[in-house]
């Protein structure tokens, strides 16, 4: 039941880049060389969301994770922000505070996952290698899209 | 800290209150009778994301609170992801969608707290009330405004 209701929240995650997809607006802005192609974004998010379930589940479970869950939902909670400010409304600017700030979240995650249970610090790893990924294709393309 | 993450989370939810305003398109809606005046939403939130963040500390701190958390994390998602759907993308019928599943995830949550401690069940409490008429209100406006 930890388990659904955590994919419930990403399923809610995952749903804006069904309600607020790429489109014409995305494909032309000046994106710098390292953007991967657009089918990978959804395989990526797919891979990282069971994985983000599956470590906040083993979380929630263990003494002393308070912190830590309450650190997994603001990041669930920024990251469900993220697509609308930036598909939907555009607003590349906007969308780089709240990624910076994601980031910054699911570092100080990673860092109390790693306190609680090696394994789990290790699953959360590959979500902030993309978010430092997505990080620099957000502020690349904010600044070369004025 | 526990508290200032779930801040964070609650005010992800409340960004969407300011990036997805209401604007021409909602006062142009037909809106039912019991609909309260614009003022009233933002004081509404306002408070109710304090309770639903406090509420939340106090259940992150207590054993066995696994599930509730989940749960939390669900709210917060599913909330930050109403706004742009229905202000947004002016997709009211699937915006019900995502109010009913929150109203009931916050039923679970509700009932979950009370198991874990009366009084932040009973702090839980107008969150429930307000959304069930966020729900009359979405309703009302998706059949009235096809």
């Amino acid at each position: 039941m930890i388990f659904l209701s955590l994919i419930l929240a990403c399923a809610a995650a995952a749903a804006t880049g069904i309600l607020f997809p790429p489109g014409a607006w995305y494909d032309g802005l000046r994106k710098p060389s390292f953007t991967p192609p657009r089918w990978v974004f959804p395989v990526a998010w797919t891979t990282l969301y069971l994985l983000i379930a599956w470590a906040g589940a083993r979380l929630a479970v263990l003494p002393g994770a308070g912190l830590a869950m309450g650190l997994w939902a603001a990041q669930v909670a920024l990251n469900t922000l993220w697509t609308p400010v930036f598909f939907g409304a555009h607003r590349t600017g906007a969308a780089m505070a709240v990624i910076a700030l994601l980031w910054l979240v699911v570092t100080a995650l990673v860092v109390q996952a790693f306190g609680l249970d090696i394994w789990t610090g290790v699953m959360l790893l590959p979500y902030l290698g993309w978010l430092t990924l997505a990080s620099a294709l957000n502020f690349s393309i904010w600044q070369n899209n004025r």
